[in-house]
């Protein structure tokens, strides 16, 4: 058969993204030329298995051995194929899950899950569209009270304006020819627009090293568009812990830290809108999520109860405060939303993501898990919710790491040993320069399925690339030839025990939660893996080390950025807003270190 | 007889002094000596009545042939006397009218007057003393959570906590041991204080010319302190409309008139805290009455619309706002009541007056007048409550007048003239500087009754103390030796045409609301005068001049300032706060300019 010149159409789902290639073209080689990033850790040889997409129409090449040997029958029957192997022969629909798309895109995705379905009545804002009565020297009513009249003629009832729009409102209804689109929260008018401009939302999702924010259409729930910055607080102090001892420490250390927060937002702010082609005063609304610590440095709140034991939080109802008094560039009528704080260590950040996920509305048995810093654990059963906090450190930040880094460009992001050798993926096809988050999970994992080190996580010195180094060994990923830096990248005896140390605090934590709710973890339905290290980690790894319990895989589910879309959710929906504050008061804090036995509990998990 | 040494005690009412002085001594002279100033306008030769006073026990010596003369049948029978007079035998009782007592000792008797006795609920604001738990391990609830359960177990319930607050709370709690005095407005928690602390008010008055403020104890309703200062946006213009021009032609022309009252209000809380050994951060709540254009300048609202056609305010509704908005050095978590403005021209301050009188509770035919650059009038009948706004000028305050003057020392305040010679009293006793209100509205009165100026205001110019001007006549009170600054004091033809201007603006606008009312002056049951200038005025002169109706003269009342007293009991109770809001609703703004007939009932009392 002669090579043919078609050119075959393949849609990639749920992206729908459209491409065209040439017959004879595996679908990973389609997918790279098109800039789609898949999961291919092996580079292509069908040896890792991590590039698993599914066939939803058109006809692919016949199965190959390798495919038959990576994937179980059940994920055959289903129509998954290895991108590497398989080959369109004619035009195909392909759909890409959540695990196998990298990065960029898979942060372009998860902005587009769901959003709610909100009724009229539930929006935080909604616009009116007014026409108003100009007063005569017989009609002598304030311009409040013509407001106010219109708007009880449209409707809502005991209606009331926002302080902030008393100072603008009579030019604007004179400038607006007495015709305004009146932007109203619940039943208080904060903003009068021109009827063509909509009312725009910001989300942001303040953690202790990043800052995502969301610029949204209230008037559609459309996210409009995302940015992200470093939070500068970083400079006082890289967890929150030093940042804490910061504004204890010094003289106006707490607005120091709050102004820094109020400064990058602001910029944020205006970023997002030159970019949408908006205005921030057309911003009326904010939700702000963050852990606890942070939401104190973000309120200007007390720290120093927060620092020290009992550690307590100043405040952990949800705040609902005026943009103003943030100095927030917004409209002069804007709020700022800021949901509850659960306890001193189980923040606004945790409650968003279990409504981002969709997971507060369960009835089943499951766990939702935000690993970081603090890896906060939230575990439903049977209508009680049970939560903790668990100090898991910086190691899957890439801190404490002697080749660690954060994800970012040249970052060990995948890897697997097979046969003597090691193979690995870096973030955007650099050079390898170190390790991120989840390449050190999967090294660890990897080294331990191995063989190549034990369960204690001592390694074996015959293997070929365990060297000897001063005080110990380590494993050379790739030598001072491959490194873009020169350096060996290498997982030493130090690097294990990091790993020991925060898979075994968060498995404590799990163990502790079932404990307390009296479960095994056979009974549950569902395992939810949140926030940036939680999508780009390798369940199978995870489990391997012991951080996760051993469940059928199909239970995990890694969910992406679910705080954020908790966030954008709150800033849409009052109802929702009233179903974080009912699932706050829901959930039970368990101290961990109040706990009996934990410290043995903790012990017991600190084997590979 | 001889003479004795015999020491009488007198003891003045409602004053509450006591005094000592010798037999032989009139009444009026042993109030000189102590420094009681009683209106003694003929300088104590029984010619012109004004110093009566009332004999409570005691005796007096017997009725002299003035008294017989210058006092009625009903005011003999009821123990009047004239202190310049009656000379006491023994020791007596002495009641002073409020019409006789002059200046200091007048405004501080205003001062006293009686204060409405307010029931916990009504309060504005109350206190509870609190014991709340210490955190512990398992005791995790926030700070805020722990403020809130301590308030709602002492029965508030439904407890919120004011943002300014939550900045300070935790370190607070701290200090005072977990035994707060919590501050609650409503059922909000707006400070913490040690239990000794008492929480205080701040009652203001800001007229276009002057500003009063009242210090109160809101635990025991007692005024613990008084000041008064010039309004310092008389810089920016004399009167409202010049300073609505300077608004309007100035960028940041609002934000300067609005920093300069605060600034002033920032210095007056601070002199008056020293004074009564009081921290400005122990005022948790403030009102603020004033006209409806100083409003907009406090408020910072727009005022453009309502310096012209057809005057419309920005808002009308009552405003509670934070005090941090303003930028007073008040309690983090202070609000500023701001009551009702009636219409363009009808501000918070005649409602506030409405309030302090009184005669909100009325069920009889009432008219209550604030006499001022803009007179407000309201008339009550039959639960219908109208009111105008009469454009009387500057005239009353000494401008416009060719000898006029503020009410300050040396200023005539009371003129008669019998015989052909005019008899004067000043301010403090001084020479003669020139006139103020009061002493300009008796000039007329006294020149119209006098025969020596006609129904027209045309001057009999053989009147002896009557002289030829370049352009006019004019009548001379103290000539260029007597005058203290060696320029006579006289009064001019122009004068009494500003005179006839005012009282035809003032009686202009009664005889409309009276019009509107559907009745005749004969109906009213009282007249109430309020306000600095209509507390000194001698209402018999009003009356002379057909400025105020023919009416028994016992219906008027010079109540003082009653503006004052009703926003210090607006500070207190939150009944009175919701009868305000309901007295504003019922009164019915009638707009003099669009009556019919308005010029022609405004020229028909251009006569005297």
């Amino acid at each position: 058969m002669e090579p043919s010149n078609k050119t075959i159409q393949i849609e990639w789902q749920p992206l729908g993204l459209k491409t065209e290639s040439g017959e004879d073209q595996t679908l990973l080689a389609a997918a790279q030329k098109n800039g789609l990033r898949l999961a291919a850790v092996c580079g292509g040889n069908g040896t890792c298995g991590a590039c698993k997409v599914q066939r939803l129409a058109g006809e692919l090449s016949p199965l190959s051995e390798t495919e038959k040997e990576k994937l179980t029958q059940e994920e055959i029957a289903s129509g998954f194929r290895l991108a590497c192997k398989a080959k369109p022969l004619g035009n195909v629909k392909i759909h890409i899950p959540k695990a196998t798309l990298l990065t960029e895109q898979r942060l372009q995705l998860e902005g587009e899950s769901s959003l709610p379905d909100i009724s009229d009545s539930a929006r935080v804002i909604q616009t009116i569209d007014l026409t108003i009565t100009e007063p005569t020297i017989t009609d002598h009513r304030a311009d409040s009270v013509r407001l106010k009249d219109a708007l009880t003629d449209s409707g809502i009832a005991n209606c009331t304006i926002h302080p902030a729009l008393l100072s603008t409102l009579s030019d604007e209804l004179r400038l607006l020819k007495w015709q305004p689109r009146a932007v109203l929260r619940g039943n208080e008018a904060v903003a009068l627009f021109s009827p063509e401009i909509p009312p725009l939302g910001l989300a942001v999702d303040i953690g202790t090293t990043k800052i995502a924010a969301y610029l949204v259409d209230l008037a559609t729930g459309q996210t409009l568009g995302r940015q992200g910055v470093m939070n500068p607080q970083i400079g006082y102090g890289e967890d929150v812990v030093s940042r804490i001892a910061y504004a204890n420490a010094t003289p106006d250390g707490r607005e120091t830290l709050q102004h820094a927060l109020i400064a990058a937002l602001n910029t944020l702010i205006e970023t997002l809108c030159e970019e949408c082609g908006m205005a921030p005063k057309q911003i009326v609304e904010s939700v702000v999520v963050c852990n606890t610590a942070i939401h104190h440095f973000f309120c200007n709140l007390p720290v120093r109860q927060l620092g020290k034991y009992p550690f307590i939080a100043a405040v952990s109802e949800s705040l609902n405060l005026p943009a103003t008094s943030f100095g927030l560039c917004t409209a002069a009528g804007a709020a700022v939303f800021i949901p509850e704080c659960v306890a001193g260590y189980v923040g606004a950040d945790h409650l968003a993501m279990l409504i981002g996920s969709g997971i507060y509305r369960t009835n089943n048995t499951m766990i939702a898990v935000d690993i970081g810093t603090n890896t906060e654990i939230s575990l439903f059963h049977q209508g009680s919710v049970y939560c903790c906090s668990c100090a898991s450190g910086p190691a899957f930040e890439g801190a404490h790491i002697s080749c660690g880094m954060r994800a970012s460009a040249g970052a060990i992001e995948r890897l697997r040993i097979s046969g003597k050798k090691s193979h690995y993926q870096t973030i955007g096809n650099q050079p390898p320069v170190g390790l991120c988050g989840s390449g050190i999970l999967d090294a660890v994992a990897a080294l331990r399925t191995s063989g190549i080190i034990n369960h204690r996580g001592n390694f074996d010195p015959d293997f070929p690339s365990v060297r000897k180094t001063v005080k110990n060994y380590e494993y050379v990923i790739a030598d001072e030839t491959e490194s873009a830096s020169g350096k060996a990248i290498t997982v030493t005896r130090a690097d294990i025990n990091e790993i020991i140390l925060a898979k075994s605090a968060i498995r404590s934590g799990l163990e502790i939660l079932m404990q307390t709710a009296g479960i095994q973890a056979e009974a549950l339905d569902a395992f939810l893996v949140a926030g940036a290290f939680g999508t780009f980690l390798d369940v199978e790894s995870a489990v391997a080390i012991g951080m996760f319990p051993e469940i059928p895989l199909e239970k995990f589910s890694q969910i992406g950025n679910a705080a954020g879309t908790g966030a954008r959710s709150l800033l849409l929906s009052s109802e929702l807003r009233k179903e974080s504050s009912r699932l706050a008061t829901r959930m039970t804090y368990v101290e961990l270190s109040a706990y009996p036995d934990f410290n043995d509990i903790l012990v017991s998990w600190m084997y590979l």
